[in-house]
This record gives structure tokens, sequence and C-alpha cells, in this order.
């Protein structure tokens, strides 16, 4: 055992020159690293010369280090008997913690009580990066407004003893038409993290999508899969092509996860405000505002920034799509679609594209970019034949079961939840996602019997009114006379 | 007289294997009926070992405990200086009781008023019961606002000193255009409860439909019936069918009942979060979520839920009105369309059925659910011969006379109040129904009047403006170019 | 000099059988009079035995008392000595009177700076008769949000050095586009009253009309009219015709009166709350929904219900133009259309009627009624000969100058104000209604030259955008396919 | 050196008859001046026989006195010991001075936080002169909401690694595509003033147009321009024509200048209350509403109002046009058109003018004007034309990247922006102007990036959704269905 290193030691090295951090007890010599950082230097500068563990675990998957770092960069292990009293948090943003009593899972009724509870529960940084959306969160809101535009259109003496929820995707079939949908960073909610979701979602017998920044490894996350549970994992086209192609070869080899879900709503960050702010709440504030270089640090940041880097903003139909072919075999989902058009040249390349996610990636990217309804009316509207060759989702908004029923009569296969499964992580574990898939699904069992319908698969448009959103979708571009119908709508890009 | 029983001995049989309840001074032993009660075991053992009629009493008709238990069941009666201290009722939901000066009726000028009287004086557990609607109350709001945004257009140099407010409704008079919907369990605001309410109707000379969960029973309710007076007896068909043919056996017998009234709005409960949150709400909250058998409670629950048990989720066109013609040969009406091909397949049941309630439940089962103003349009819009064939009424949402006569003028013969009558009998009994069926009909009067016309029955179409409510009626399956003019909007079930 | 009455003696007569109040310092037996106070009898009854003068000055004009009481009523002077302290008048309804430095007329910038001085300077009594209107508001708020809803269109470089705001109703000139609309009760704003009105209507040279129920007589109101000054008389015919056609005789011999304006719109009266309320609010809460012969009160009351007693509501096209042209030459008014088939019908009477108010009486009649905004929209749409045919003006809802403007362009040649001039009048007497229409006056001036017109007169739809109104206006009766075109739209009784 | 002259005797001099006021420490008899000054005589005579240097420096660029007064009108200098201590400025309106730390400028995320923050740090006067708006700030809040009211239309697969943010204005190069737009008095804001708003714009490459009434000279403002940097020069034409073409014929001399932007929207000032009321709040609330003659000040007042002095409001395209040719070679821009006419019309004018800002003069001249969006969408409707013969950018409202690309793709080469920069220089000098470019220059690469443009130049209505404001869009005069297609908009005067 090597002998032990002095708190006073480790604080010598706070510079770009000398760069060291204390890891589960280990101190670490970053300085090599710096460059190389996913989410920038100046965030690792700020935690030089002290215990950075608080901060790295929950959004580090296991193996991090190892994979990044040569082992001569562990010099040995801190002095316990040296280091200060930890900081408190007390740094981060967000609502104040709740000194009340605990309510149960039982007595949380719906999705808002279930936010309310892991608001409560988790830290402010945490919080601030499920929260956050971009701008101004009009998109995020209106992901959810819109379903309230829409109306029910209740049947009667109709037998609705029994509804079956099942549906299928990519021929799989889930219990519920609830899924997962990729949400990334699970241990800043809980320790059980992304594994604690797919726990829950073995239960109900649902899909999980894995995101790619994931706090735990693919491996751990599948591992306790039960028999024909379904994953998807969701993959952010790195830069450096190779890191990419070193992941899919490591997924391609797990047989649970049964397709690739490639994400386009974001290659470049959107602007979370909430998440950004947690940067400058700091205790030293003349300090917060530099590098431990002392260079000014200007605008943007939090953890949504950082997990961007490396992303790469150059995919195309015509070159990603082959070069993902030469490295998996496994079926494309693609994630992210937000306009008619886009879903129509998507539906040009099955087989290889089995199925898209229509989403605004949960009013996180663009914001005042359309809910994922006025995309689905928009297909409808100029392109319907899309829905019989790729399996349709959406994501975004959903915080009932009258939601859900809603997306399915418009022609989506299932909904995705995204915060939902975080913040019930947040307020329960494995329990809190339980709760939030068993309130969803009896939700939308009731909206369903009261709809008249004994499967969720025989829902559509008779059983709905989408007037109010109707007259708000895409109509063609403004004042363009000369094109009309169909093709109106309809822009497809010439280099396809 | 039978012997004594102590408090302490009671207070041993809390568990499923022996469950004794103290209700009306009499010591029940009710282990056997636990599993047949409507409300579920949990319910009971709840109570088990304690004095229980005060949350019995309200929502029970009395002969209640005599048909469902034996007469050995009661054990004999309880010694009642061995009683604890009454348990105090704080431990219910809803809002803090005034202790201000208490408004005379008189000074209650709308319904807005009467609620708030109510309100103050009900307890929290029957407030939270009345109030309660599905979901996020979209509906129950909707069902309010839809009026606001209907415009009248008054007509001038009308000679408009009297207004004949009578209409009919299958041909029994009526002298005002507002009856009293089906609402359940009115002892909850006042002792007389629908009794009460009877005597009030009676001064008016209106209708009143008997909730199949009244708190009495309807031999209780009609016997004071003035002469002409109109019932309605309000059925929930039960899964088993025995006990609604006896119902209905015991209903058909009495003259005053002029029709049943079927209905079909709430084949599964919605989802009342006011009500259910009751259920959390307790003094000792590790005890809460727990029934007497240790066995943790989750979600659901409240006097509505309670109230749905037994209900019979299959009934259909087809089988269901044979059914009914066996067992009663009174007209039938049917509650709770909600779209105009509903509208539509009852007008082709004439003469069994002679009349329609367009209705979502106010609110209470399917949130986003159409107000019935919405369905008035599309029946108009789509069959208006419907309105030729049955009689229509409508309830939901009504507070004001402006409303009443604009579901009038749009073909409604009268309308129904629920909560109006409810929140009435709690801020006054009796007297307080009067003076909600007193404001209806003098701002009835006096909408009438403005408009210009000599009696209510000459309302129609062109003394109101609904061009923004009729922007967002149904207009047939959202982007079904191929589906037009009348056929569009009428989706008439294949199997009818 | 008759003896002096001690107070003692006079509250012996408290009864239906024998009632005395003190008025002006003298002592009046009205116990004959009781059944015929146009406000009933339970008003004097609240204030027999007691002085009255408080509560009887502002609302009655000078010269009641002599016109209908006897002289013999007059029983003799009250001993001033015996009179107990002047109760205080706290309980009135309405906000709190305000202790803060009173602000200058000339910082008061626009119409919401005049109501607040107003409403704190006036008796809450005064301020809830004014500012109450029918139900909920909804049309009184209408009436000011509809003029939100449309957008000006300015013009640039069109010469705009001046503009002539002048123009003319039933071919008298008025200096500004802005009149005082017939507004009851003007002395509970302040002792100038309604002839304070007329005297800043004369410094602006513009119009006022009389209310049938000013606090003061005509004849007091136009004593001081200018040369060229405009008055018109507003007249509710009673349904003892007598009283009105004595009252036409006076009004006949006055030349300042141009016009009788005959009001239509509030045959009977609306509900208006916050004036009711005050009924209600009383030092002795026992008391007070008791008359004085112990009876209770119910419901109703308030000065607005009080105004209206004796006001004929059989008035009919057919049957009361002919009487009034029987007791008056001068030209007809008429005031409170709300839709375009009664303005059309209106046209058909020249030359006898010469101009219309389109009018909701302020919010004050029929809730949801439409502003006078749509009414206009709905001539343009349906009978835009009208406009050739009669002087359109309009009143409700004006609080800025550019909501002159749109009025204007829409094809009114004046505007009304009410509610304003009494505030102005409360805020400051002549002086504040002055400073109202200089707001008034100095805002159309801005407005006007803004949209690039030298005159007023030269405005037109070409200068607004009312898009987003025009889609709210009535469009024929909702779903009667049968009718197309402008007849869709007109509905003129067959009885015409 | 002169005598130095006592406070008390300046004292004296405080009438129309001799009035004094101390500026920059010397004496200046102003008593001839007092008919000439642009902003009335009243604001000199409330500061007659003080100092008056605190009011008078922010708004009069240096050289004023100089122009304006003759030498022998400077008295002397004060003799400053004889002065009383400075009054505190407490008198000024709007927000409490925060006394909270202060936010570094990196942590302002955005416009609002810039806002916020200069909000805390500027004198309420000059606060409340660049808050406000007319009447009641609708169309200044119009102005933002209208881009809310606008959906992305993001499109995936699309490279967007670089996105190139420049674009061109009358031929000249701009770097980002937003502009700072004319706004006066910026050293209301702080000492840099419009010199420190062109050094932010030398840094981002952009263009700035001087207001008519800057704070300092134009010279001043371009002396430090960078190599093609571009500058505009604002002129409101004053009735005294020969004060407009001596300043033209300055600007004439500079380089940087390279163009005339003639505004239009404000022949005459609009209503700002939040300006107004300035006027109003003084310490001795007796004498704030007299001039220092005694006479009672009525009304209007504010800085807006003072520099609307002396501006011709008789501009017309016969007359004005013809007349600025004469007087410079520079090219024309018109600010200020409202409607798609005005635009149409002055694309009849090429090649004098090559341009036009459609603006409302930021809410402040004529409220409920429509915003440029509108403007935007009537030429895209009625005569798109026009974009190809004029360079077209608009302002107001600008508040996050994606209102900017929403204007690029209706047809705007940039946008500008006026309360943003102002806000910027009161946060923070040049560094707060240069935040506010950074922030809506990233969140435009952003927004742009996630639409799939490589440059903004390729912004089109395939981008947006804008349905939700097209039906709010002007659609010609209101009801004159003689008049149909393009014709019904273009309503083009007949004197032109």
């Amino acid at each position: 055992m090597s002998k032990l290193i002095d708190y006073a030691e480790v604080q010598k090295h706070t510079s770009r020159e000398s760069c060291w951090v204390i890891l589960y007890g280990q101190v670490w010599d970053v300085t090599n690293f710096l460059p190389n950082h996913p989410g920038g230097a100046n965030i690792i500068l700020k935690l030089a010369g002290k215990d950075a563990t608080e901060e790295y675990d929950p959004i580090h998957p296991p193996g991090t280090l190892e994979e990044n770092l040569p082992k001569s960069a562990c010099i040995g292990p801190i002095n316990p008997t040296t280091l200060p009293q930890p900081v408190k948090a007390a740094k981060d943003v967000g609502p104040e913690p709740d000194t009340q009593v605990e309510v149960p899972l039982a007595a949380m009724l719906n999705l808002d009580d279930i936010e309310a509870a892991a608001t409560k529960k988790m830290s402010k940084k945490g919080w601030a990066y499920y929260y956050s959306a971009a701008d101004d969160l009009v998109s995020k809101h209106f992901n959810n407004t819109v379903y309230r535009q829409i109306l029910l259109r209740p049947r009667v003496f109709v037998n609705c003893k029994d509804c079956d929820l099942s549906t299928s995707f990519l021929g799989h079939k889930l219990d519920i038409p609830i899924f997962v949908s990729p949400a990334a960073m699970a241990r800043l909610a809980h320790p059980d993290g992304e594994w604690g979701i797919a726990q829950a979602c073995k239960k109900f017998h649902t899909m999980q999508m894995i995101s790619n920044n994931a706090s735990m490894t693919p491996e751990q996350i599948v591992k306790d899969a039960g028999p024909g549970q379904v994953f998807g994992w969701q993959l952010y086209v790195q830069t450096e092509r190779k890191k990419s192609e070193d992941m899919l070869a490591r997924v391609n080899k797990l047989d649970a996860i049964k397709f690739i879900c490639l994400t386009l709503d974001a290659p470049v960050p959107g602007k979370r405000e909430d998440d950004e702010r947690g940067k400058f709440i700091v205790e030293d504030t003349s300090q917060a505002i530099k590098d431990a270089g002392g260079k000014e640090l200007k605008g943007g940041g939090g953890i949504g920034q950082s997990l961007f880097f490396g992303t790469d903003p150059t995919l195309t139909w015509t070159e990603t799509l082959p070069w993902l072919k030469k490295h998996t075999n496994k079926p494309i989902i693609l994630k992210g679609l937000q306009c008619h058009e886009d879903a129509y040249i998507a539906a040009q390349h099955t087989p290889q594209v089995q199925g898209i996610i229509l989403s605004n990636h949960g009013g996180r990217a663009a914001d005042t970019a359309p809910p994922a309804v006025h995309t689905l009316l928009e297909i409808r509207k100029y392109c319907p034949e899309v829905f019989g060759k790729l399996d349709v989702v959406v994501d975004g908004g959903i915080k009932r079961g009258t939601d859900v029923v809603k997306a399915l009569a418009l022609g989506a296969k299932a909904v995705g939840i995204g915060r939902g499964a975080l913040f019930g992580l947040g307020a329960g574990g494995i329990e809190g996602v339980e709760r939030v898939l068993e309130i969803l699904r009896d939700e939308t069992a009731t909206a369903a019997r009261l709809l008249g319908v004994a499967k969720v698969t025989e829902l559509g448009p008779l059983h709905i009114n989408t007037r109010a959103v109707e007259r708000d979708v895409y109509d063609g571009p403004a004042n363009l006379p000369g094109i009309g119908g169909a093709m109106k709508g309809l822009w497809v890009q010439a280099k396809l």
C-alpha cells in the first residue's frame, strides 16, 4: 500500500500545469487529461486540489477513470485525517429542501406529485439538470398543454370490462404503451440509476432506451434483464468516430439491446438556463467566474453543455446511415424528428431504419420547436403512408393517461417518458419509477375504457377532437400561393 | 335487553378474521360481510373496533344494515360509558371551517356564494366528494367556461313583460327549465338529504332524478311528493344483475318515479384526486397507508371509487336495453352521451328510449371529455333530427341563468344541476336548495326577457352567437380527406 | 313656525301603518306614499323613524318631495337637539377610503387613474352603483378588451400637423367625437351632479344625454347651456304612461334638448351584484334582512333595481313609436341596439328615428351581450346601408383615444362615455369631467395623426385590422345550412 | 478669471423675466433662450436658480450650450463654497435601487437578466425613459410575444457544424444579423453613451444607427470607428428646416455614416406614461404642478415629449424626399413602416430609398400598432416583390436568437435592438453592450444550426410555422366584399 498523501500537498496542484484531484479516496494527476475532458478543462480546474468525488460520481459511469487515465496517473491514497470537513452542498441551484414529513409513494396520485416529491429530495444541481429546458421553456410547457387542447370523444354502451393495453415496437411486445425515453444521468436522482429504471421496466414489461450519457454502463444496466425485456441504446455520434465505433461494438454484444436509437434533435446543445445558472452559484463569487488558471469563464456551462462535448454535428442521411450499417446489424430508429418532411425521408430508409421518435428533446434543444403532437398531425396531413412503413412513437410532455390515449389515437404506437422516470427515481428509487408506470398505466386504462375500446390498438382519430390543435399545425410556407395541396407541405431537401 | 358490551371488548376485533364495529349504539360483527362490501373490505377494516357511525351514516340509506346482515350479526348494545371521547373530524380534507358570522341565504346572490357558504359548513370529506372531478378538472371547468364563450343576442322593442319559463320532459310539465340531476350522497351535505331536495323541487314544480347512490331510499325520497311532481330514478346496472332487478321492482311500484335514467358515462370510475386524497390524510401517517390487516393500501380510494363497486362495465345497446325492457315498463332515458354518434343511435331506440342527457358526468369521468354544449352543437351539425325524436337535456357547469337560456337556444329542453343542488343543501338545507332554484329561475327569466322571448320554448340559435365555440367542435376525424359532409362526422359503430 | 318635534316622537312611527322620516330638517309622514314609491316600500321602511336625508338627497332631484307628497304630509321641523349623533357611513360597500396625499388632476394621466381617484373619494354605495355590472361582468370587461383585439394601421409620410376632431350628430356639430352617454345619479359622485357634467361638455363643445334617472331636473341641468350646446334626453317609458307624457311635455319646452333618446336595452333590470350587496351590509345583521314590518327581504335590491321601478317592459316598434310621435316633435334616437337585425329595422323608421346608439348598457343588462364593436361589424357585414340612413354612435368600454378612432373607423360618428364622466365627477367635480374629456381628446388626436388622417371623419376600415374580432362576430344561426349570405344573418321579426 | 458668483445671487433669478442656471460650474443667463428651448420653457424654469448640471448633462450632447447661447450669456463661475449640499436624486421614478451583490456580466444569461441588472443600476428617470411605451404597452409586449406565436421547424441529419451568421445591408457586410437601432439618450444609462455602443458594434462588426436625439455628437460617436464599420444617422426633420440642413451638412462629411435613416413612425409623440409620471414625482408636491412662473402644468411631459419639440409633422413622399435629395447624396432608408401599402410605395422610390425598417417605434408611438412580424407577413402576402427592391430590416421585441431567425426566415436581412443595447450599456457599459450582442449572436447561431442551415441567409418560410400569426394578419378592410385578392389589401394613397 502506497504512502498516504496529505491534503495540503494536493492543494498545491491547482493549475493547468499541474492539476490533482481526489476521487474515491485516491489522488489523481489529471494534468494531461485536461484538454481531453469531454466537459472541458474548466470544470476540472474548478475542482483542482479538492475532493471531487461528490461532483464526479453521479455523472460518470464506472470504468470512466480506468478507460481515460493511465495507471500512473493515480498517485496514491489521500490521508483522510487531513481532509477538511466536507463542504456543504448549499451552492446548488433549485428549490429549498423541504423538512415536512415524507409523503408515501401510494399517496402520490399523479406525476406532478412525483415531481414535487423528487424536487424536495434531490440535489439542486440534479433537479436543475432534469427540470431545465431551452430558453424560456416554451416548448417544454407546450409539449404538455397541447394535449389539453385535444378533447376526448367517449362512447357509451360499449363493453369496457377489460382493456388490453399491450402494443408492440419493432415487433417486440410491450405490456403497456408507455416506455422510458433515453434520459441522461439517472444517478443524479438516485444511486440505483439507470439499472433501477430497468428493474421497474422489467416489472411492467416495457421498453427502456438507454441514454448515450447514462451514468452507468450498458452492461450494468441490462445485467438483470428479464425474459423478453426490450432495451434500445441511444447513440450520439462522436466527432472522434472511433469512440462511437468502440461503443457500438460493445453494444452489439448485448442481446437485450434490440436496436440503436440515433438521436438527431440535438446536434448542438440547447440553452438550458436553469442548468447553466448552477455554474455561477458558488460560495466565493469573486472566484466563481474565473477558472483555476485565472481566466474568466463567460456564459454557458452546466451539466447539459458538458455532455455535448464531442458530439458530431455533421451527420447526414447520405453519410451517417451507411457508416452505421458497417458497425451494427441492429435495426435503427431515429429520434428527434420534428417535421413531416424528415419523417417522409426516414420512411425511404427502410429496412435499415425501422422506427422514429417524434420528439423535440423534451423542449431542451430549440425553444419554440413544435410538440410531437404537431408532427403527428403533420404526418397525417401530408404523408400518412409513413405510419405504414415505420413504427412511430413520441415523447415529451406526457403527464396523464389521457395524454397517452391521445397520442395513440393519432398513430403513435407508444409514448416515451423521460423526466417522469427520472423524477420517479428521485422520489423513491425503483419503487418510485414503478409508481410512475403504475399511475400512467392505470390512467391509460381508465381513459381507454371510457372511450370504449377493448384494446388500445383500436384507438384512432375518431376518438378525439383535435380541431383546436389542427388550426395551428403547419400549413405550408407562409404566403407561397403557387404551392398547394400535399406538395405545399412537403419540403424534401434537394440533396436527399 | 341484551347485556352492554364494553368498548375494550370491541377493540379486540380488528382483523379480517374477526371484525366488529359500532353502529348507532349497537355492536355488529361484520367479519363475514367484509368480502361483500361494495366499498371494499379495507374501508371497514380501517374502522374495525371503533364507533363507525359518523363515517357510515351519511353515505348509507336506512335499511342497508338490515338488508345486508343477518340479525345474528348484531351482538348487542355498546356500553356508552366505556366509549372514548369522540375523535374530532380534523382528519378530513378540504378548506378550513370559517368562523365568521353566517351570511343569510338571501344575501347569497349567486351559485358561487352558495358554494362558498356550503364549503364553510360541510365536512371536508363531503366537500371533497362533491367538489372533486377527474384528473386536472379540465372538463369540470370547461363545462362552465364554454357558456362564457357564447354571446347573447338581445332584441329590443319586444314586449317582455312576462316570460313563461315552463317546459316539459317526456310529456311532464315543469314550471322551470332547471332540474336536479342525479347526484349521490346528499346527506354528506345535510341530514335532510335527497328528501330535502325533493321538497325544494316540489315548491318550484320541477324534476329530480334520484341517484342510484342516494343516501336515502327511493321510498323515503318520494314520500312527500306533491301532485304532478316528477321523479326519475337513476340506474347503474350491477354486475350482480339480481340486485338491479330487485331495485327496479321496488322502483316500479313508485308512481312518482316517471322514468328510469340509465347512466352510461361512468362505466368505470374517473380519477377524482381531491376525493382520493382524503384516504391519506389521517392522524397517524405511519398507519394510514396500511389496512387493518397490515397490507399497504396503494393509490385510488375515496368515496367515489367505493360507490362504483359492483357497477357493470359490460353494458351494450343490444344486450342491456332488452334486459331492461323485461324489468320495467317505465320509459328510459340515457345519461352521459358525449358525441353525436351515440345520440344518433339512441334515436333509433325509440320508443323505449325517450330522452337523453348530454353529460360528461360533471367532469368526473374522463377528463378533457367535451362539455354538453359541444355535443349539442355536434348534434345540430350532423343529425339535427335527433331533437325531433328524443327529449334532449344537458347538465354540467350551469352557474347562471344566461347559461340556461344558451343551452335551451341550442335545443335542450331543460338543464340539470348537480353540485348546485348539493351545495345548496349544504348551505341551508331545504331552503338552501330553494334559494339555488330561485336564483337560477330569476336569472333565467331576466335573460330570456332581455332576449325578447315571451316563452323560453321560443329560444333558438338566432338568440345566440356560438362562433367562438363552433370552431372547436368536432369536425370529423383529423385529416381523413376522403370522408366529407355529414358522413364525415357520423361514426356509427358497425356492430350496432 | 310650527312646533319642534322631538326625535323620540318620530321614532314611534316605523311601521307600514304609520311611517315618518326626517328630510332636510322636516318630519314627513310618508305612510300613504309607501305603496307608490318607485323604489318600493321597503327601502323607506328601513329608514322609518330616522333622518333619511343622507340616503335621500343624492338620488332624488329637487322637487321630488313636493311633486309626490301633499303639503299636509309635512308635519313640522325636527328638534335638532334631540337628534342622536349622525350614524357614520361605514355600512357602505366598496373599497376603503385612502388617506394618502391627494393626486392633482393633472397627474392623472388616463381614465384608470381617474377611476382610482374617484374610488378613493366616493361613498362606497355610489362607487358600487357606478362600478357594478350584470352577473360576472363579462360584457363590461369585453366592452373594453375588444378594442385591444383591433390593431391600428398607421400610415407614414402623411402631413398630420393638424387633425380636425369635429364630427356631427343629427346635424349638430360637435368639436370632439366623444360625448356623455345617459348615466344616472351623478350626485352620488359630486354635488355638482349632471349640471357639472354639462359645464364640462360646454367647454369642449360636445353633447350630453341626460339620464331619465338623473339626480337633477332637466331644467337645472341645461340652465347654463352655452350657444349651440347639444343635449339629448333619455326616456324610459313608464308603465304609468301619463308620467312619461308629463315629462315629455316638460322636455319639449327645453330648446337645448335636441332629441329624445329612447332606451331599449334594459326593459328589465340586469343583476348588478356589487350594487345589490349594499343592501346586506348593515350594522345590525339580524335586522338587516327584514323590512321594518318584520318581513324578510329576499334577494335583489340596490340602487339599480330601485330605479327600474315603473319602467314599462311592453314597448314595441308598432305601438311605442306612434305613441311617442304624439307627444313630441323632437327627433328620436334609439339606445341599446345589439344586433344588426334591430339596426336594420330602426333604419325603416326614418325620419322619426334619426340615430341609434349601439350599446349593451355598459354591461349592466344582459351579461355576455356583445360589445358595440361586434354590432358595428355585424351591420357592416349584413346591412351596411344602415350607416347611410341613421347616425350611428356607440358606447361602452371606451378608455383610450385609440378606442375612439377604432369605433370611428368602423362607422360610428362618435362614442359615448358613461362611467368615465361619472368617475371624472367623483375625482374632481367639473374639472374632473374636463380632465376626462381632455385626456380622451388628446389621445384621440394623437391616434388619428399617427394614422395619417387630417380629419377624424376620414377614418375608415382601411385604418384598422379587425381580423381577431371578425372571426368571433355572429355568422348566422349555428348549423342552419339552408340559410346563406346576407339572409343568413338577417332575422327580422315576422311581426314587424 | 472672472469673479466667483454666490449661490444666493443665482437664486434671485427664477422667473421668465430673469432666469439663471448653473451648468458645469458656470452661471448662465438663459432668459432669452427660454422660448427657444426644444423641451419648452417650463423644464428650464423648474431648474431656475439652481445647479442644473445633473439634469442637463446626460441628455445634451457636448456643444449644445455653445451652439445655442451667445458667449455673453455666460455670466461667470459659481462660488462652490456657497452651494448647498447636492440634492439627492430620490425624486426619480422607477424601481428601488438594489443593494445586493452585483451579478457578473457572464452570469447574465439572457436579455431579461441584462434588463434586470440595468434597472437596478440606472437612475429612475433614465429607466422610465427607456422602459416606457405608449398607453398600455400593448404593442411593446406584442412585439415580443408575436415571436412566441411562431414555431420553428428544425430539420435533422443536416451538417450544422458551422453556421455563417453574416448578412449585408445596403451592400455593407455585417458579421451578425443583429444591429443597433436608433435609440436616444444613451448617456442616461452610462457615461460612455452612444460612443460606447459604437465600440461594442465594432467588436462584433455590426451596424449602429445613431439617434437624432443622441446624447453625444455624431462626430464623437464615430471617432473610433473600425475599418468597414457601418453607421447610419437618423433624421427627424425639424420644422425649422435650416437646422436639419445644417445637421445633414455635418453628417455628409462623416464617411463612417453610410446612409440616412429617415424616421417616419413618430411624427407626433406617443403617450409614454411611465416617462411622463416622472414630472409629477417631486419633493414638494404643492409646487410640483406649477412652473416657476406660477402657471399650473397640465398633463404630458417627460423626456420623450421634450425630445419631440421641433419635429416636423408635415412630411410627405412628394415634398420631403426631393428636399432630402438636395441636402445629401447618401442613400436613404425609411424607418417606421407599419403596413404593406407604405412598403409598396417606398419600393417605388428606389434608388434614392434603398431600405426600410419595419418598426412601430418599440411600441412607443401608436399603441396597438402592429408588430414588425405582421408587416413582414403583410408584405409577403400582398407585395412580395418589395423584398427584391429594398433591403428590409425590422426592430422591436427581439429578446432571443430564435426571434432573430424567425424574422430572417420571413425576409428581414437583419434585426435591430434598441432597449437591449441601452440596457446593456446600463448593466455594464461597453462590456454590457458586448454581452448583449454575444448572447444574441450565440443564441442565433444555435437556433440556425438546429434548423439545419449553414448560413442564416438560407433561412426561409419553410423553416417556420406562422399559422397562429397569419390568421391575425390584415386581410383587407373589414366586410368590403367588392375588393378581393391582392388588391384587397393594397391601399395606396391616391395622392401618391
